[in-house]
């Protein structure tokens, strides 16, 4: 009870205003009943929390005013459990579908937010959540213009999925495809690998460390933008090794261009203590889920310009080049390990973590 | 097993080409891994049977050309039982996200779909929903553009949870929104009330009739575009009674504007069996949730060349005026029944037909 009266002051101090409406313990079958019970819970504050003109108009969808090319992207959220070292399913489902409209080269706009409850969920927690949105959306910059909210029986779900969806505007300089990937390109990997898969499992399996591992999770937007003005059309593709990690995402994109793929071992960031974690559990880190980390192909001729570019934002500072596209072993990925060694690297093959985001 | 064998003759006949490789009988944690496993369920035929070119670019969104005023729509379906009589999860979503972009006055465009699976789903389960899928895009016109595709345990969902996202380009002639309503405008239902709750609810209950009540779930995007057409601006607002039927919808319309909403029993379209079935469940129809059905405000003097247009599509042959807005009680819905005598029109209070939709 004491912890709850704890949560409940930090969620009350984080939102100054406008404070929720908490007269209700739990969300119920009839909070998703489409009736009095669902607007009851929308009015309790979730429109004022998220509160913007277009949303304010509480329509059947949004209207918007979109030119040029746009970039439309789509994710469930379904990670275990929602509350995690560095955060709650709430801004995960916010910076993930930005990330992914940003490895689009796009400005992300606007959101959709779609939550799947299972009936008893604490309405604390939903509010702790949806709070976990707001903070996450004011800081990409995007708005949440259209939502939808049902309810599922108990043991029919596992307290909240939330589905976002995204619109965006293509930055003017960006023209991100695979297709654009040449030999010689530098494979360019914004921060240490397999942060956030560690921070959920330590969790799980009651892991203990020095420091607690924090998921990394964050929205990249504002680096892509920055790194899209300066250098444009020399980035050819852009994209986030969630499920599956780095090793999966390399060995889709080596198999749909005709192009090999070689990285090294000792460039590849990663934490000491996730480093351990990984060991303990036996666990590959190349391939456990990343949140708030991106690998670009670039030019050869700018990739130190953009690492070093990259390495001065927030997001960036443990950037390094890990590996390079080669005409050897088309639709290959070969890593060099620390010792010299080389292996073919290929897809995740069954299930590492499950329910990771 | 001989069941088994004829929905899967069946699917194979539905689907001519291209056809799914099948060659694995259930769904597993892996499908969803981001790995090898999700690639390999994605190539086994998903990318194909949806394929266009947007899609098929395989990047983590989608690239679309947009200009001009534009709807967003999102929601997730989560009906049980996923397969019911007139159709099943799939083409729900379809048609659920294609209808609520028309009732914003909107062409539907794109849709991203993104499925949450129980772990255990049977793939020819699976196919059976992707082809209805499939087929209710052509039908509707519309593309899935991207998607996403992730797997809970056993036990921690429900066989198959989609939610589908939609832009949709508003028609040149839709000015929708509820602060265009008038005193004196005439609201006009589409077609007989409660079909698609009582289709769900038969199978639930196993009630028994003379006809298998069919849901009613169809696209209504082109018969509103052709209203649109002809009747433009003097269309003031469209909205589809889904989750809390006919009278939630009227009441938080009511509740939007600053006038009053009469209706009438006895002009409210029901089909005698669906009507029968309401009364053996002690259901009121007018809060049973219906699919392909809409309500629209529209200008008296219009009113029944409107009626006599919609009268003449398939999707009106039971259309009717059931109302009229109304000076007296401003935010208040009132029914005048069958032998005359009136009541009040709340909200669905509490939850009737969970997961209807």
């Amino acid at each position: 009870m004491q912890k709850i009266k704890s949560r409940e002051k930090k969620l009350r101090m984080q939102l100054q205003c406008p404070m929720p409406k908490l007269d209700f313990d739990v969300i119920t079958l009839g909070h998703g009943s489409g009736g009095l019970l669902t607007n009851k819970l929308l009015d309790s504050g979730v429109f004022d929390l998220l509160s913007n003109p277009i949303l304010d108009t509480r329509h059947d969808g949004a209207f918007l005013e979109l030119e040029g090319k746009t970039a439309f992207s789509t994710d469930s959220f379904l990670v275990s459990p929602i509350f995690f070292p560095g955060g709650n399913i709430g801004e995960l489902a916010v910076n993930g579908t930005v990330n992914d409209l940003a490895m689009c080269g796009a400005i992300p706009k606007y959101l959709s937010l779609s939550f799947i409850i299972e009936e008893g969920l604490k309405v604390l927690e939903f509010w702790e959540v949806l709070v976990a949105v707001k903070f996450a959306c004011e800081k990409a910059g995007v708005h949440v213009v259209t939502g939808d909210t049902k309810v599922v029986e108990k043991g029919k779900g596992d307290k909240i999925f939330i589905n976002t969806s995204g619109i965006g505007k293509v930055h003017s300089k960006a023209n991100i495809s695979a297709s654009n990937i040449k030999k010689g390109d530098k494979i360019i990997i914004s921060g240490q690998v397999a942060t956030h898969g560690m921070a959920i499992m330590s969790v799980r399996e009651g892991l203990e460390f020095d420091s607690e591992i924090q998921s990394d999770t964050t929205n990249l937007n504002h680096t892509i933008i920055s790194l899209l003005d300066q250098f444009g059309e020399s980035i050819h593709l852009l994209t986030d090794p969630t499920r599956g990690g780095v090793a999966t995402v390399l060995k889709e994109t080596a198999q749909s261009i005709d192009l090999g793929i070689d990285i090294f071992q000792k460039d590849i960031p990663i934490d000491d203590q996730v480093a351990s974690a990984c060991e303990l559990l036996g666990l590959d880190p190349l391939y456990v889920a990343n949140e708030g980390l991106f690998i670009a192909f670039v030019a050869e001729e700018v990739a130190e310009d953009f690492l070093s570019e990259l390495r001065e934002d927030g997001n960036g500072l443990h950037a390094k080049i890990i590996g390079t596209v080669t005409e050897q072993h088309p639709r290959q990925v070969i890593l060099e390990s620390a010792i010299g060694g080389k292996r073919v690297v290929s897809m995740l093959p069954g299930e590492q973590l499950p329910r990771i985001c």
